[in-house]
């Protein structure tokens, strides 16, 4: 079958063919519908220190997806041949003390599919049974196939309360995008957005934001502080990593509030403990992954009811053997998610 | 002014003068703009049992309110003339165990405006800074007098996770049709509603139900199994009070799904707490009156976003004089809720 | 190897020989070194109706164990030989909504060791993997036996709040008993305690109650009422499963607080929903089985650390052929938990 | 009466000779039985740069106490002559977004006793009915005016899950080692403390650690390592404010753990936010005094009940009169709390 691989240790990918896998006891093989590109997947596409250190090539990229499942291992009780069905990106261990209580997505043995592992990008894919949710029907698959990273913001938004909270989203790349549509499908107040490019804003603005200011041309500070009287923002979602928004999101919380940190800054961040953390009251999460499976379970619901809807932010189509130009509209930036369709 | 009195302790009440309040050192007098009537009002109107041994007349009626300050007490720190509020229909004692650890709702010393002490059925209203809230000026008056039943649903759906979560409300009075509205505007998953009324169900839909039964007309219970796959539905709010739907609610959520219990049953109910409660490990709530004032705070962020949309629930507008013919409206039933507004 | 074996539809047990099991796939064997007999064991002895409709003799019997792995399946990652473990009495089927979302515990595929299929009323048993929790080494068996039970209790206490709450428990059995413990561990409020025998009355003074009350000598609801000056308790935890109980803990319970319900009542319960539950905003949780595995892992540091102590709660050791022994003591009711000591 | 009085914008107080005051409408009036010195006495005594940008001399200092209701103001509704009571610091203003949806313990508008207005290092004390809690008869004086600072302590071991979860407390001044004890009382898991100083770490293990290290002597990190199987901590308290110990507390809190941050560093921290807190899912918080007033009606109740017992914690008392030699004490640093009584 063909699938895209990165042979090599070395930029780039190639579209080659490969055995179809077979399942394991534990696993369904599924045939993939839809895929999308993770900024994970552009980072081992272009072979970045972190992919050198990590990835052995030759292996199948990609961790997105949406498909049926067409073949069955012994052990798979939850699933049948025809189910639609997507799935987590992290393989956990199931047995660590994380795993067994709920907090599978800080798994230490974790394993990602496409980087540890072989991945989506190809006709078929063989999945732990344990990875995998069934889609309702009525969701097409190449929307499916981006609740990976939809599931990251949701699971943002969810670290504490939302319902008629001011929430300031600092970053539109694709997961500020859904979260601002998350925020917006679960009866936030209103809602805030930050990033530098305006055509992300604008996307911003489509899902659902009330507000959006370029950081290049606004004091976010001083904007925050007038929206609110002085107060300061209920909710702060930091999904852009760069340093001076996680400060800011500190800044500009108010008593009481809280900062959920998703966007990974590449440097330490230098932060006023005493004054932005606790004599606010602040709370702060780290926030990673998906919480396993109640993240995916809400976002089915939210997809399936048609509460949520994020195809304005799957901004580019195209067949899977253009998966180059995919890459490329992502080095520039001017999109949302970028869906590759299996032909 | 004019004001709507029990003036007696008979059936009905009387449209007469009484003289302007004044404000107490912690009171602001408000001139009131809307006024919505409640189920309590009816029953101190038709002076039943309940009313009969509860309420002193003389006494103006009247608990669900809009307007404006326009006097202010000299302990008053919080508001100013000018500004436009509504307020909490009970005043609690502010010193007891549940006043304390944010349960005000159930603290034992509450008094009930329009009942236990004047309320806003009046062109002038005393009330203490403790019971009002500022309400955002772009809410229209006969909108925000709708806040106190509206926060009674509030509190309902927020007993718990609402999220994603499938929900079946009995009772489409005007308690349960907001609780439709605000589980939409909260991203709940599939909201199933019921009642014996085809005026209400309608409703229901057009707030955002998306199946409703007519209690006289299907077995809800089958139909509950059928559209979950017999799971069951992850959450129950029982607004009727009718016994025979408190015993359903417990028997429809699904095994670790919660009962929020609002409508007050009018005798024991009989349940099988054995095989419906217990071994489905399910979680059950009395539901009273509002969180002071996290429920507020919500619900006005959500009017003031435009985020829920309660007009449509708001069936009839009639000047403050026409009140006996609202009154003769509630008892018929095909109604929303009615408001009164000051010429 | 010798087991206690439920050979045929009818009254009693046998001790006979019986294969020694090997592991399946996922499967770890332990040697049991101590078992302790819980009700459900009493009701297969005893061949009840519930047992005679579920169990399919011949079945070896028992689901509360410890022990050491000895021999491990294949596809076992997180057991190694010379473990010291207990386990789960309930394989859950992992795949459901109930079991993906942290309530494994409601599982509607669960099985039941000794009662579904073979038990550790044995030398050897075969356990997968999903139902093992390691022991820490300074825990004898003969504590680490009854955690099953003991989680039940856990479980309930942790159903909310407990913290410096005043706490009734109704019913003094093993897990009455056992809730008396951990509530003192976890720094509960002042515990009161109920039962009709004064031989475990006794039992909880000794494991931590303040206050017990023989419930065939004194007016419970006024003696609440006076040690409470009429609040009424902050927490109840209803472990008897007597209908009177079930209706009392609605009673005592104090405005916002919350009641537990583990204790089965064998028929239906009239509550006062209207007056116990709404009006006083209750929050009422059916609590079966342990949490998985929050549960075990909390129940685990409580034992290892020494912040618990049940020994007391231990009252009879005895060999393992002396089951029967056991049974009849557990009939008569003058004890706490019975330990059966492999030689 | 005699009090102890910054007199003039300098270092030192004096013992003098003051008017006794009488209640406003809502205030009662104290007599005081003991006192108890906090770090921000010692500040305000020391004159250090915080006290003279705040501090407007004559001002009664102290705020941590316990005495006898002795005059109550006409508005008073929730006291009585002769209660044994105890008070919050913290003056709040009760009508602000925090104050009105439980988190006054961050209102903006908080005033401190004995710093912004009239304290309590005096014979009589006027304080708002609103910051005042009744004590159990049983507690005595000198144990109940340490429970300021003992709230504090409770209020951050609160901040998350507690039960059966292992536990590092940075820091062993007065109110780590009030954390350590509260931890104790409350079932955590092990508990770890740190501190330079040998005299606390003494008491420390007295009142319940079960291992401490001298940060002179032990890599810390090592050591948790060691001592959690490389897991790390399930809850880091951090009460030094010292800059390592903070950047420590992210580090050796294990993935999906907690930190809760207490004590105030002078400045500002540089975190590995990605590595620390993303990547491992944590959950941080800043704390700040005591939550209104859940957090005394837990800590009242443990008093109670003797469930936890800080006597040991209160290494020094001395007479009212001596209280430069209690300052002295803490300067030097070999105590725990200092409690002045009233002779």
């Amino acid at each position: 079958m063909k699938a895209i691989v990165k042979a090599e240790p070395a930029a780039g990918a190639r579209l080659i063919d490969v055995p179809e896998p077979r399942p394991r006891r534990d696993e369904v093989v599924v045939r993939v519908e839809a895929v999308s590109l993770c900024g994970t997947d552009l980072h081992v596409y272009n072979w970045d220190a972190w992919s050198a250190g990590r990835v052995r090539p030759p292996v199948v990229m990609g961790h997105e997806w949406a498909g049926e499942v067409v073949e069955i291992g012994p052990d798979v009780r939850g699933l049948r041949i025809g189910d639609t069905v997507s799935g987590e990106s992290h393989a956990i261990c199931g047995h660590c003390l994380q795993c067994r209580t709920g907090q599978g997505h800080v798994c230490r043995e974790t394993r990602i599919f496409g980087v540890d592992t072989d991945g989506c990008f190809a006709r078929f894919f063989a999945v732990p049974e344990a990875s995998v949710l069934r889609n309702d029907p009525s969701v097409p698959a190449s929307i499916a196939c981006m609740q990976d990273p939809l599931g990251n913001a949701v699971h943002a938004v969810q670290s504490g309360e939302i319902a008629g909270r001011s929430v300031a989203i600092l970053g539109c790349g694709p997961i500020g995008l859904f979260a601002v549509a998350v925020c917006r499908a679960l009866g936030s107040g209103r809602i805030f957005a930050t990033d530098a490019s305006p055509y992300r804003l604008d996307l911003a603005r489509r899902v659902g934001a009330d507000t959006t200011w370029n950081v290049g041309e606004t004091d976010v500070d001083a904007a925050i502080a007038d929206a609110t009287r002085g107060e300061g923002v209920d909710v702060v979602l930091e999904m852009s990593g760069a340093v001076p928004a996680v400060v800011q999101a500190m800044r500009i919380a108010r008593p009481g509030g809280r900062v959920s940190l998703m966007g990974i800054p590449s440097r330490p961040v230098e932060l006023d403990i005493a004054g932005d953390v606790i004599f606010k009251g602040l709370s702060v999460q780290g926030v990673v992954g998906r919480r396993l499976y109640d993240t995916w379970i809400t976002m089915q619901s939210l997809l399936a009811t048609g509460r949520l809807d994020i195809e304005p932010i799957r901004t580019h189509r195209m067949p899977f053997a253009s998966y180059a130009s995919g890459f490329e509209l992502m080095r520039a930036g001017n999109c949302g998610k970028v869906v590759l369709d299996m032909e």
